[in-house]
């Protein structure tokens, strides 16, 4: 079982990324053949200035094998380094009806935020359903918003068997991820790099940590007076971090008044610090050994760049073209 | 100075084609480097058949070198075998805004024509534009109807300099190909394989092309009659094989009368069989050995893919990608 996810290298990763995407990711390494992708070609659509896309995308390999990612169970590699994914995008463009693309809400949500509507923006699905379909990938981890897209992969994919072979394109499945906690923001909204309310899993500093912690929005229930967990801020980042045990036992102590916001705070603090300390310093040690990041990645590339070679091979010679 | 022209391999070429696209290139492969393409990443928006798709580009190679291209002259390739094209494609794409596709007339022209308006359809000219850019094309010989898109490629071109820096890419010139004369099809309009009104170069045998022009439309003066030559089909067409004092010889005696379309018909039929005469004898041998027609392709894929693959490499560093 090949199970397939990209990851668009953004920018600095936050405690809703790792929840949502990273760690299920990380998790699902042990159980088939995890094919991870940073996706530089997608970034492109966003990000314009080389320098920040360099950046992104080495931060995001150093984070993601800082938290866990293991080269040795997971074929990890950078997008642009396996160019067959957009020969695969034109090929599958050729089958795929406008209609489908115009009917996908992401093109008119991103240009609605101020993205710029490029045709890059409008055929991001069909570059997804290539990076997919190059690797005949079975499983597909994603999100409820991203959902759209995959069945979108399913429709092209359907076409192109339709027209050029039944089995030639392997029609993959989605893993709906299940949302296991809503991360809140400083805010009480979900926590979004957009609504400037993150807390990122490395922050710069110990200092800077707390600081963002301190600022975590609270009512002005006085220190001695019982307060209410539910939906509580600090409580549901802290369930994210400790036992069941520890949870209901902050709980209690909510109920219970005499304690004030600012020492759950400081228990909420100490406890992502020192969840993080370990992957901290294996991203301190990745990042001093760029060299060794870098060989990952190539190394992955050329793993991951066989099965693609395979694929645009057999679709090349089904629709008329010669195998390279 | 690089010339670029690509050529869709959409079935047998017509007198109409051969005068208005492959003389005329084959012309321009003496003033520069010729670099000339059959185009199957694009034939594939309306050739969904394999075999077909295969046929139609063996049939382009063949008929092109009989004509007179000259491999030790102009580069010559299929554009599947150089797949960096579709690479730039993406990257293209990503500074392409979408209303400049929405107001390219061939996307309408074609849904309404009867193509199914698929994507790749309507990203054509972004296909286009990296066909011509990933060469550093100076010059591409278009007729006017293909004006619009070679201004598509400029537009796209100069965006893309514009965020990543002047002179990245060429700026491509337009040659307008002066239409020396509307090739008149059996039935008086423009000769198109769509009007179903086209005389093939290479007719399958001496009887069908003769029976072709002997349907060619007149009107129905006796054969004592003087005639009128002025737009005449038949004094059109042998405008295109005779020399101007043939021509007016022709023309004096269709003002004489006394003769019947027939019998100019017949001169005409001559003609055009002694004109092709020979490119079909060369026809018969490439086809008769078609691994040298494949090497031929092949060479000039390994040419071609030189100057992409520094294009392309060129792109990459430029976008925040690494060379490869």
């Amino acid at each position: 079982m090949r199970i397939l996810s990209g990851i668009q290298p953004s920018g600095r990763l936050h405690i809703g990324n790792y929840f949502g995407m990273m760690e299920p990711s990380i998790q699902l390494q042990n159980e088939g053949d995890a094919f991870y992708f940073i996706a530089d070609y997608h970034a492109l659509t966003s990000t314009h200035d080389p320098a920040v896309l360099r950046e992104n995308v080495r931060n995001l390999a150093i984070d993601f094998l800082a938290c866990g990612l293991d080269p040795e169970k997971a074929v990890f590699w950078r997008q642009s380094d396996v160019p067959e994914v957009t020969e695969l995008t034109w090929l599958l463009s050729c089958v795929t009806p406008m209609g489908l693309l115009e009917r996908c809400v992401s093109y008119k949500d991103k240009t609605s935020q101020g993205f710029s509507p490029s045709h890059g923006l409008f055929a991001y699905p069909v570059l997804q359903a290539a990076d997919i379909l190059i690797f005949d990938s079975n499983v597909v981890p994603v999100g409820r918003d991203q959902k759209q897209h995959l069945e979108v992969t399913r429709d092209i994919a359907q076409k192109f068997n339709d027209r050029y072979g039944e089995g030639l394109l392997v029609i993959p499945d989605a893993r709906i991820r299940e949302e296991t906690a809503t991360v809140p923001g400083l805010d009480g909204r979900k926590m979004s790099k957009s609504y400037d309310n993150a807390i990122d899993i490395f922050e710069p500093t110990e200092k800077a940590l707390r600081k963002k912690i301190m600022r975590l929005v609270t009512d002005s229930t006085p220190v001695e007076e019982p307060k209410d967990p539910t939906n509580n801020p600090i409580v549901l980042l802290y369930r994210l971090f400790a036992s069941s045990d520890e949870v209901a036992e902050m709980e209690a102590s909510f109920r219970a008044g005499g304690v004030g916001y600012g020492a759950y705070k400081e228990q909420l603090f100490q406890r992502i610090r020192d969840y993080y300390a370990p992957m901290r310093e294996r991203r301190e040690q990745l990042a001093a050994d760029i060299a060794y990041v870098e060989d990952i990645l190539e190394e992955g590339a050329k793993k991951s760049r066989v099965k693609a070679r395979e694929v645009i091979n057999r679709v090349r010679e089904a629709v008329g073209m010669r195998a390279m």
